[in-house]
Formats: structure tokens, C-alpha cells, sequence
């Protein structure tokens, strides 16, 4: 009997700020770094983590929430997209992990250099301005914070990857 | 015996994006109203919920994350302060609940207009540039997103009440 065509499998790394810095800033509260002390002592002030950047005439930042549902086993990625204007902002308001499947590659994505990372508790990403990625991936039914330029219709470009991937799920997410 | 003379108290009111709009924009996905549905079904997008504004040269928005130690009662507010040149968003990253202090006034806060919301659980807000604030109070041990113009030192008036006041916090909150 013949078999079915496999789809390859994309591997998920954990996330960290050097591992991602090619494509955006990790935002995290690291108690191992250095930290200034505000409001009479009663907070901690993680500073300055990233930057919300704009291009382009009357560049604007808006906020939205996005009410997630979680993804389930399998995950096929087909399609990436990118803003070539703004970067675009991703925190998660109930602590909960997620995947960013990003790539290298200017008009079109680099298929090769996808990479998928597992964004862990209580940590968010920024993209960089144009850095191709896929739509976001929760891990649980839930809402995130993103901070992106306003009038994003015109801030969006869209690919088909040449072959469909599977995400490889890390052991204990729920399929 | 002479009394020993009395705080006067501000009371804590449940926020409403109408009550809130001459401070600011509240940030909250309501269900209620409208919403698109984006990635492929699987996300509702509570769009452009407020506009991080900022003004003078060079202006970029920074993005820091706030880790907040609970208030316990009593909650004397003393001080109130300012940021001209940009808009100050503050997301609870747990879900949790704060308090936010604000106050009409242009050169000086006008303390006989000093309001005191509670921000339920879910909820964020952006104060607007230029509104008199009290520095963060949060009711939990907690971490919120930051979203403000970078160069914060430049960018902060502060003002001494004529008197204190006495959060008078709603039931329930742990003392």
C-alpha cells in the first residue's frame, strides 16, 4: 500500500530574548536583571522593553484586544503574513503561553528559515516592522493586548507558504 | 477629649467607559458591542480600543512592564503628577483589579474634582496626555503593561494636594 505524503514538522523552540532579537523583542520581567524602583518603593519598573515603531505619514498606535481560542492538534501553517509599517505588539492578559511562528525574507517569507517559539507564561512579544509571521497561535482560550499601527488594511501583506507545515506541539499541550 | 482632626475620604466608583472619558480611554473587550472576526475564525478582534498619543520632537512610545506591590488600607493620597507630552497605558497582565485616581486641573490638579475608579477585573485604561494621576494602586501583588512616550523624566509634573485624603477602598478589598 502506498502511503500518504507526511507533512513536515516544524519543531517548537522556547523563546528567549536573544533567540527571538532577530525578528522582535521578548517582553518579559526578568528579576535577574537590573530594574528601577518607583512609587515610594511599592513597584518595580521593568524598563523601556521595547519600542512601538511607526512608518509612514500620520503613523498612529492603536490598541486592540484580541479574544483568542485556542489552537488544537493539528496545526498546519499554510500562510504568513507581515506589516510592512509598524511593528506589532502581542501580550497576553491572562499569563498563558503561546506560539510565533516567524520567518526571514523580504517580499516574500524564506520557508526555510521558519522558526516557531513557545512564548512561556507571563511573557509577550513586539515584532519588528515587515518581520513575516503567522496569525497568532494561543495555547488557551484568551485575550491579548496588541499595540499595532492604526489603518492596519493597508499595513498587510499576505503568503502563501510553497508547502503546508505541522507545528510539532510540545508534550502537555492539549491536542 | 478633642477628636483627633479626620482625613476627609474619596470614594472608590465602579468605571465606566463614559465616566472615564474625560481622563481617558477605558480598555475592555466587551462582547456587547461590536467586534470583528479575524484568523480564520478563530480570534474576535475588540478593535482600536484608544490611541497612544504623544507630541514634541521625537516621540516614540516605550514599553515597560510594572510590577506592583497590593495596597492595604489606609490609602492616603498625597500627591498627584502629570505627563504632557504622551498618553500612559496601564494593562493588568493577571486579570486583576486596580484603582485609578485622576483629576481635572491645568496648571495644578484641582483637588475638589480628584476622582477614585475601581477598574474590575479584565480592564485597563490610557490616561490622557496632561491628566492629573495619582501613581499606580493596585488591590493584588501584580504586573501591568506599560505603554508610555519614551524619555519619562522629561515628561513628569508633579503636585502636592492641599490636603491628604483617605482612599475610602470598597468591601471587600484586603486591608
Amino acid at each position: 500500500m502506498a502511503t500518504l505524503p507526511e507533512i513536515p514538522e516544524l519543531p517548537v523552540e522556547q523563546v528567549s530574548r536573544s533567540s527571538f532579537a532577530p525578528f522582535g523583542d521578548l517582553i518579559e520581567a526578568d528579576e535577574a536583571t537590573a530594574f528601577d524602583t518607583i512609587n515610594a518603593g511599592t513597584t518595580r519598573r521593568f524598563t523601556d522593553l521595547t519600542r512601538i515603531r511607526l512608518s509612514g505619514d500620520n503613523a498612529q498606535a492603536s490598541v486592540h484586544i484580541y479574544r483568542a481560542a485556542a489552537v488544537h492538534e493539528p496545526v498546519e501553517l499554510r500562510q504568513l503574513e507581515r506589516h510592512p509599517h509598524g511593528s506589532q505588539l502581542f501580550m497576553p492578559l491572562q499569563g498563558q503561553a503561546f506560539i510565533a511562528v516567524v520567518a526571514d525574507g523580504d517580499a516574500v517569507p524564506d520557508a526555510g528559515t521558519l522558526r516557531a517559539f513557545l512564548v512561556s507564561a507571563g511573557r509577550g512579544i513586539n515584532l519588528g516592522p515587515g518581520v513575516w509571521h503567522h496569525p497568532l497561535l494561543s495555547l488557551a482560550d484568551s485575550d491579548f493586548l496588541v499595540v499595532e499601527r492604526a489603518d492596519p488594511a493597508h499595513n498587510l501583506e499576505e503568503h502563501a507558504l510553497p508547502a503546508p507545515l505541522r507545528l510539532a506541539l510540545p508534550p502537555g499541550i492539549p491536542s
